[in-house]
């Protein structure tokens, strides 16, 4: 088995079109032995974004911090925070947004490890 | 997309041997169209427990609250709090475990959508 937390875990910055001031970490990876999926977790900086777009492949979030939204493909707006979950579908349209000026907006991302 | 949390999702007690004073909540489910894995969440009561056992798959968990421990097929006892992250690997024997006698113990405990 394996126990980590996000203290033990380099915050890399993701360098995708699209991103703003989006840092990654990954906890539980397919290098862990994770034979289905992993956990990702995403710091968005105040005022940042992940990328508005669509993959064929799913995501499973929980919010552990902060105050943000979810953009849907019609531009819809729906507010997330610490305690909530969300389930994207493949081939959904999303964004990810901290609504913050101050504080991060951190959430665990989890994908079929192919996409980690 | 689905949205939610745990305010919204009724607590069922597990009925499992070996387990003693577990609820459980099924946020992401395949019954929403998760199509590779399933994001559970367990409380373990003041001083209650999961089984020990063993099961070909594996286990991914976040820590959302309390003060635990995870045994081992040794019968090692490793505390696990909020904010840690598990990985169990498929066939590794492992137990949940709440230290606390006051406080609920409460996990993400992400399957394969089969084993949900």
């Amino acid at each position: 088995m394996k126990i980590t937390n996000l203290d033990r875990i380099e915050k890399i910055p993701v360098d995708m079109e699209g991103a703003k001031d989006v840092l990654k970490q990954v906890p539980i990876s397919r290098e862990d032995g994770a034979p289905t999926f992993s956990f990702r977790v995403f710091t968005i900086q105040p005022n940042g974004n992940t990328p508005c777009h669509t993959h064929p492949y799913e995501h499973v979030n929980y919010i552990i911090e902060g105050q943000g939204a979810v953009v849907t493909g019609d531009g819809e707006e729906i507010e997330i925070e610490r305690g909530d979950f969300v389930l994207i579908r493949p081939d959904e349209t999303h964004q990810y947004r901290n609504k913050s000026a101050t504080d991060p907006f951190v959430m665990i991302c989890a994908v079929p490890k192919e996409h980690e």
